[in-house]
């Protein structure tokens, strides 16, 4: 147990990633996300956009699970994406404070750091607001997108962690984005911190 | 939407009822709980120890529904009490900013008053301990006691609100009082409010 680490579990569209990123800001820490994908594809080998296609999707969610072939070589890709991952996150949190967003943090670190480990929610209309805001227009309805990311996240944090989803006792503090406004939520962090 | 209300759902021996009770003498607001029981008593006719037993309780777990006609009664009973405890606390929240704890609170206000729905959780262990010291021992486990109580309020939030017990989307902000501390969680609120 050493160091503190804040790990941020997020819907889709609740602003997560932006309080994340403050709250490290703020409390001059470093914030691992996008970053955290380059450092794996670094050591795994994969390419980039490969992983990027991998990361926080389920087996059953692959495109190209077409077949069993491919559906068992997406799964022995998965498991050796995870471990890397894994590992990644080990080293990252053991270098000292930080922010980690997604990617069950809150589930590989459990027992073995000093974590704040926090939930960001918000209700289907905000983040259906934010994310054409945020990531623009695409041919999905903004609903339909939150509908299949959220399916994804679920898959995937059930699948790794063995618990369910967006349930409170998971967390030490759970916040509602939407509500509460992303300047509070990241307001909160910090002093709790 | 008028008023300011903060609503706490808590897990059994989460220090939920301390925390409400502190926000509100904080905030100099009052806090309902044992005294709204004995306000629906006076309302409904029933003495307060048969609510008390009824209280949180589904009809499902009532130990006096041995046969159908007494499982009948007993259900009648509850929509009677829940009728009654819907009103008084859309009378009570209409008297102005208040703490109310329990009782799908948080479900009875929606989209009718500006509130703050609060849930607070902390692992069995905290728990365990925490209800010895403040309730005392019983022939029971403080362990058995937990998951009985669980059960009960799961039970009986499921069948009035139609949602799952412990979302976090259900709350606008969950806390776990045993990592964080009741004397935190209490000042994170009173600073929310």
């Amino acid at each position: 147990m050493k160091n503190k680490i804040i790990t941020i579990s997020r819907q889709f569209g609740s602003g997560g990633r932006t309080i994340g990123r403050a709250v490290a800001a703020k409390l001059g820490i470093p914030c691992y996300d996008g970053e955290l994908i380059a450092m794996i594809a670094e050591r795994s080998g994969f390419s980039e956009a490969h992983l990027a296609e991998l990361d926080e999707h389920s087996v059953k969610r692959q495109p190209f699970a077409g077949v069993a072939e491919r559906a068992t070589q997406s799964s022995i890709l998965q498991t050796v994406l995870w471990n890397t991952q894994e590992k990644t996150i080990l080293d990252l949190a053991s270098k000292g404070p930080c922010v980690i967003i997604g990617r069950c943090a809150n589930h590989i670190l459990q027992n073995k750091f000093d974590c704040l480990n926090v939930y960001i929610h918000a209700d289907k209309e905000f983040r259906a607001n934010r994310i054409v805001t945020v990531y623009g227009e695409t041919d999905d309805s903004p609903l339909k997108r939150i509908q299949e990311k959220d399916k994804r996240r679920k898959e995937y944090y059930q699948r790794y962690t063995n618990k369910k989803w967006g349930s409170a006792e998971d967390f030490h503090i759970s916040l509602d984005s939407g509500s509460l406004g992303i300047d509070t939520c990241t307001e909160l962090l910090v002093s709790l911190y």
